[in-house]
């Protein structure tokens, strides 16, 4: 009877597994990937620490190499093929997808993919180097060379009769295109049209027009909106002559929806949206410290401008006690607006014609929040400090500081796209200082001003 | 011949539609939006300012109604659906997926839902009220039930003819279900295979096994991760007693990758993952406003440590100035560990089998960008402040809270999870509380002890 699948089951065999490995029960081990499936297998990899990966990768079936590295994110795919020899990665590529070669093949240094590609069959060389010779980002990049095309003229009968003379199809076909003598696309026939029309009706008839083929040099991320807006299952891909190149199919699609929304949250924290789980803690710790540099600067920034008023904490040291709370108030709210708007603008919702009125929107909320908090803040301070002086400054400083931190919000994430810096990665980081640097001028200018 | 696709025209569109309705041009504003597909129109309506919208929507054709509705953001939706006519949604859900319908439902007062039902024919309501059965984050709630089923004894022939017989196939079938007479699935048979069989041999020969059959009560997000790591197209959904109840389709599915996918980021920085841009202001501020209050729990605690160390603060000045720099870097740092924590525990790869390691190699992360930063840092510090000694104490202090931010990093969302709390949501926060005070204490701890 049919089993079902268990969820928990993945880190059960997880656990299982680093647990035979321990006990160095290794002909068990074998036999337990034997039995799962690739997919699996390079799940299993990447929740694996580092040592344990390359045994699992030894004890794992050469055949299952191939399928196995088109699942793997790419860190830990790139570890595991920097050791493997040229003969044994080129056999891995057998029977993978062109457009996955070309993932694999990709991160190795130059001399070492020639090598591989030496050792691959001429038919498959020559597909996998048209591959290359894309973008990685594009849709050339994406797409597979295993298209099914048919003529115009002849009858679905025709077809139907070819298609069992030819026998299996490749992977997610769910139609076949139509095209003229020079493989020009003229259009497509759907899977579900061909089982539903009559024999003798000529394909001409019943297909569907080509007119939203995928041109070869389209960014990776338009080719995932137009899939996620069409509910598309493959799409055709096109040259500049409209002449039928290849094919892209949801699977691949997906990895780049999930890829591009990952990036997003990755860069906020600094991090690279491919960091492996376990990557080698000095691999980790050198990536990383390029950003705790950047924030160095940013955290000088904020300590000069408590130094031009070290008289004032100097005379009021409960200015001091005080003085952290605006600049995170702002850099919270503020991160709130990034966040929209890095959204926004990856989503294609945010351009020209709409940013005066996003503009005034997250100003009015920061002005609300502003005077919400503000009161707020200025009872505490002075319930607690006791200083009614205290309470206004701090209540003044908070408002501006909500305030800006909307408008700020809006302004830093759009030019930053526009001088071509990725907001996700720069946005957070360059809100905060501005937050920081306004929000502690703002309190300890009052301050200095009024009471000093 | 085949017109390409340009991506910089729908803002294009946006621009010229926006300025078409400033101007009052509505009858040409309603032509322009009969020539776009439902789901542009949609992306449409989000980038539009809420007034614009409302306008938009009064335009649009109401036979695209329904289309629209399933592909708009879920606040969006809500926003248009709560001001529609019971007897006008019905007459939008006509031809609409059954889960589409659903989801659409689901975010009406009860009473408006039930009025809609009622308008709907008995057919179409029985359907929608199973789908409104199940909850909405389960397979029950992301599949349809417009499934194709054969029996596994007839010949492939007799499969041809039916599909011939039946006309148009549901969107995205990429195969058709073999089940006994009690309904029960016993397996697939692909479209492809159907294609490339030759005519009179059974269905039970080619068909593949149901034996990974979704169960109706799998959690969306499981649901996802199958499907992506499966590359499936559609699969069937069964109940507890193996009776094939629906099918979900890989359109659907990709909705739940981005939304898990853009929930990470958006929660982090205090966000509902389906925040209206355009929301109205007050909404916003209220929602934001909650976040906000969170932290002035944690600015405050910040501050009730700086308070602790005033008489330190009072005796030197320069220490105040410089209070900051620790905190910031150990929130820096220690959200990269929560961020890279999240994702892992969002794709599986983190569990009981490895949290050590995991925690080994963060803390050996910290320990090493600790050295690194105290060293920089401290020697920063005595070339600008001319004090050795408080270059030695901010060096100290860097250390143990780079070195606080790695662990705390692995450990808080790690616990969060464990406690049914979304470490998204509330991870960063408790993180930078945790290396606030940490940053503080130490620095001000040891400047009290050295210096004062």
């Amino acid at each position: 009877m049919a089993e079902q699948i268990e969820f928990d089951q993945a880190h059960q065999t997880l656990h299982e597994i680093t647990q035979a490995l321990d006990n160095g029960r290794f002909v068990h081990v074998r036999r337990q990937l034997q039995d799962m499936e690739p997919e699996d297998i390079a799940v299993l990899l990447e929740a694996s620490p580092r040592k344990a990966r390359e045994v699992l990768w030894q004890l794992t079936d050469p055949e299952d190499y191939g399928e196995i590295l088109d699942e793997l994110a790419e860190d830990v795919k790139d570890a595991l093929v920097s050791k493997m020899a040229p003969e044994k990665l080129a056999e891995a590529t057998e029977g993978m997808d062109t457009d996955d070669v070309a993932y694999v093949l990709r991160s190795l240094p130059d001399d070492l993919s020639r090598e591989v590609l030496a050792q691959m069959d001429t038919a498959d060389r020559l597909r996998v180097e048209t591959a290359l010779s894309y973008p990685e980002d594009t849709a050339g990049g994406l797409m597979n060379t295993d298209v099914i095309t048919i003529r115009g003229d002849v009858d679905v009968d025709v077809v139907l009769r070819y298609l069992r003379m030819r026998g299996e199809l490749p992977e997610a076909t769910d139609a076949l295109y139509v095209v003229d003598n020079e493989n020009k696309l003229i259009g497509h026939l759907s899977l579900t049209t061909l089982l539903t029309t009559q024999p003798d009706t000529p394909v001409s008839e019943v297909m569907d027009d080509a007119d939203e083929a995928i041109k070869v040099d389209t960014k990776d991320s338009d080719v995932a909106s137009l899939f996620e807006r069409r509910n598309w299952v493959s799409a055709p891909v096109v040259d500049e002559h409209q002449i039928l190149v290849g094919r892209i199919t949801i699977d691949d699609v997906v990895d780049v929806i999930r890829e591009d929304a990952e990036h997003s949250m990755m860069s906020m924290a600094g991090l690279d949206d491919d960091e492996d789980t376990f990557a080698p803690v000095f691999q980790s710790a050198r990536k990383r410290s390029i950003w705790l540099g950047a924030n160095v600067l940013a955290a000088l920034a904020a300590a000069s401008v408590s130094n031009m008023f070290e008289g004032t904490l100097q005379a009021m040291a409960s200015v001091a006690v005080l003085m952290t709370i605006v600049p995170s108030m702002g850099g919270v709210a503020g991160n709130q607006t990034v966040a929209l708007v890095i959204r926004g603008l990856a989503l294609g919702h945010i351009g020209q014609s709409n940013k005066r009125e996003l503009l005034l929107k997250e100003a009015a909320i920061g002005l609300l929040n502003g005077v919400l908090w503000a009161v707020l803040i200025g009872l505490i301070i002075v319930i607690w400090k006791g200083e009614v002086e205290l309470g206004i400054i701090i209540s003044v400083a908070m408002l501006t500081n909500l305030f800006v931190a909307g408008i700020a919000g809006v302004v830093i994430p759009m030019v930053l796209k526009k001088i071509n810096i990725d907001p996700a990665l720069a946005g957070g980081m360059a809100l905060t200082t501005v937050t920081d640097v306004v929000g502690l001028s703002a309190f300890l200018g009052l301050a200095t001003f009024m009471i000093h």
